[in-house]
């Protein structure tokens, strides 16, 4: 069993056995970001072009210290400063890059599907770090991985998600790699933020209340609302949006005593989530950013096709 | 004698033990810089994030140098791109940050305190790059540094420092610093610029004209007029601020014969220096700038609690 | 024979020896970006500061990732970030940056003249990474490179540069690289973007026809129209402009039956170049980038002084 694929486009094309190796590789890669030493020659002599077309903190980061932690040569492109303000085409900025000899390009895009129109295109390797409301698989790699490591498995977990399910490319790969997993998943949110005929997929189901998504669940993300993108017409208030589908102590409490509670950041407090959940025990949103380095390493090191992980220093 | 703590968050809180460790530290790293293979081990497999939520150049490439050349991975954030933006918390910021478990943080940020408030909250190291109108601690110990290199010693010297002593985090720090090693120190600016009160801190005398200030000093330090921050309040207008708080060769010849000049950068040329003193035999400015990648080596080491130097490549 | 120059300002000052050299030299590295381990100890321990002035993204990119592959230490100046918006003059930038002891500063900066000031005033080694409107030094080099791979020899070649000459750093260095090394320049352009007078140096000839300049061509370079800088003035309107300097099919036929096709990127599809030909079997446009990385290779190897390519890993 091993990982064939030279890109990581989506969760969408992967099989079980596939997402199984990744969070494995991720488990294993994951010691090393507490040692003493947080480096390993794994990559050595690779060079990978962190290409981000959109703002991003917390993902540009993790994949800069993931490939450095690896011993890969790192470099950035951000959307500002690319040819791209100058009208040259995607295609072109993309074989402009690969003609310097990356083994891989990370991209991030406005754009749905701008990875996989890349990687049909290049030669080197391209992981999709978030391409328009389409994928973001990493994310829900390392959520799954969040997930496993509390709960022990992911086959048979209740997960309620809840939120603008329809723009958010981390809902729709979490319910790729969760319903390919074996979980059950909820999702919830106004019916102006649900897509149409999503619970023809197998193994999801749709609420409009919260109270009845999250009753029972081992598991409650809750997503960001894009305030900042936001106009009036998906949404009434943020405090009507607060107050009929954010998560407070008292409608958590319906959730399994043990239930955890995600979210991928950057969190508006007050109103998807409290600030007495987003501090409180049953979260594991930072577990979530640790494991993010983790699996990006293990990513970058899949795709790669390098042979040996070398986690020895 | 050893260094005792994890943070550097500003002088105020340093003994002189403290700040004598530092510049020691920072003389035996200074060699490094010379020679042919700029690089020691010291530091290899630690992971260093600048980042910096206030535009910077000389600080941010300062600290981005030493930690190379310690052999750090070195990861940069700036405030255009970072999750501030979208409205997260500066303590999500920072807890997200140090998921990803970096060593050290090093953080530039408008709001005085930002630095300490983070130490509380994170695991890891922080180093201030400066904070608001409140402390800007590696700047002080490079000019200690310097002061150092051409005086022999702090103790006794006197220390003229000219400017808008209320808003600068570079006088602050350095009259901490300053007044804990022995130095007497006179502030001088326009009584719009100083501090009520300031005085009453032991060895600070207050002085409105420059000639005074300026008279028998050792060292001469000019302050940078932020002018993309003036508005009319504070400075009738430039051309009278150079003239009555320039420094110029005129008024330099009242300090001692062998005062120094000092600048954090960068100059106004022509408003609180004038290019012929700012190019002069007296003045250190550069050595100012020199001695700061050796000082922030000295802090990332120290903060670090890595045991040897490994000065040898 | 051996290069004897520590700064790389432009093409205007090299001899063919010195050309010869740098050709060779990149032809050395240029394997090295096709191996498994992308990297040679070469300048291991040295700092490149990537100083750009001016928003760019393939030659910070190619000069960044050059610097990483030779092991040296590289840290990124933009624009936007500096020091310069506070008003510090150039030289003040310069002599700080020095202060940090980098081994080389690679240059990009929108005033002509801009490095030779600067290697006047700093110790370390300077390389134009493009200034203003005068010279782009690496660029004509990797496209002496890639004509030399293409056609065994520029000697005796004919070679037609298309466009806006007068405003071309690009065209002015290959100008002066291809007549040096003993090729035959045609340029082409409207007469508003012709410098008048350039008929006057050895072996250039002056047309205003694209088919006559391309006719019998062994080389036919197009140069990129700056659309985001082009007023009404010298262009009566991109449309005409492609129908009478555009290169399509039909005029490129004019050229020899093996002609290469060239262009600096980033491309304007359907103005200066159609896709037929951007995309056809002459073009070798992607070959530049590719030769890019290694002329910068080249380039800041031998402005360091160091004594060995050690292209061994």
């Amino acid at each position: 069993m091993s990982f064939q694929h030279k890109h990581v486009l989506g969760i969408e094309q992967m099989t079980k056995e596939d997402i199984q190796i990744i969070l494995d590789t991720a488990d294993s890669f994951k010691e090393i970001n507490s040692r003493e030493i947080k480096k390993v020659p794994t990559l050595r002599g690779k060079t990978i072009i962190n290409a981000f077309f959109e703002a991003s903190t917390r993902t540009r980061l993790s994949f800069e210290i993931a490939g450095k932690r690896l011993s890969a040569d790192t470099v950035n492109i951000s959307g500002s400063t690319s040819s791209v303000v100058k009208g040259e085409t995607l295609e072109d900025t993309a074989k402009n890059i690969e003609a310097m000899a990356p083994d891989i390009i990370v991209i991030r895009h406005g754009h749905s599907g701008a990875p996989h129109y890349l990687s049909e295109r290049v030669g080197c390797s391209v992981v999709n770090a978030g391409d328009g409301a389409h994928e973001h698989p990493s994310q829900a790699l390392l959520d799954l991985m969040t997930m496993r490591e509390h709960k022990g498995s992911i086959d048979g977990l209740e997960v309620a998600i809840v939120g603008d399910i329809t723009h958010s490319r981390v809902a729709r790969s979490d319910i790729y790699a969760l319903t390919r997993m074996g979980a059950k998943v909820r999702l919830c949110g106004p019916g102006t933020m649900m897509p149409i005929g999503i619970e023809l997929l197998g193994n999801v189901e749709v609420f409009t209340d919260i109270r009845e998504a999250i009753e029972g669940a081992d598991v409650v993300m809750m997503l960001r609302i894009q305030m900042e993108r936001q106009s009036n017409i998906l949404l009434p208030s943020l405090r009507e949006y607060a107050r009929f589908y954010g998560l407070n102590p008292t409608n958590l409490k319906l959730a399994k005593p043990d239930a955890i509670v995600m979210h991928p950041g950057p969190m508006n407090r007050g109103v998807e989530i409290s600030s007495a959940v987003a501090d409180g025990g049953q979260n594991v949103i930072l577990d979530q950013v640790e494991n993010g380095v983790a699996t990006r390493m293990a990513l970058l090191y899949l795709v790669s096709g390098v042979e040996s992980m070398q986690t020895n220093d």
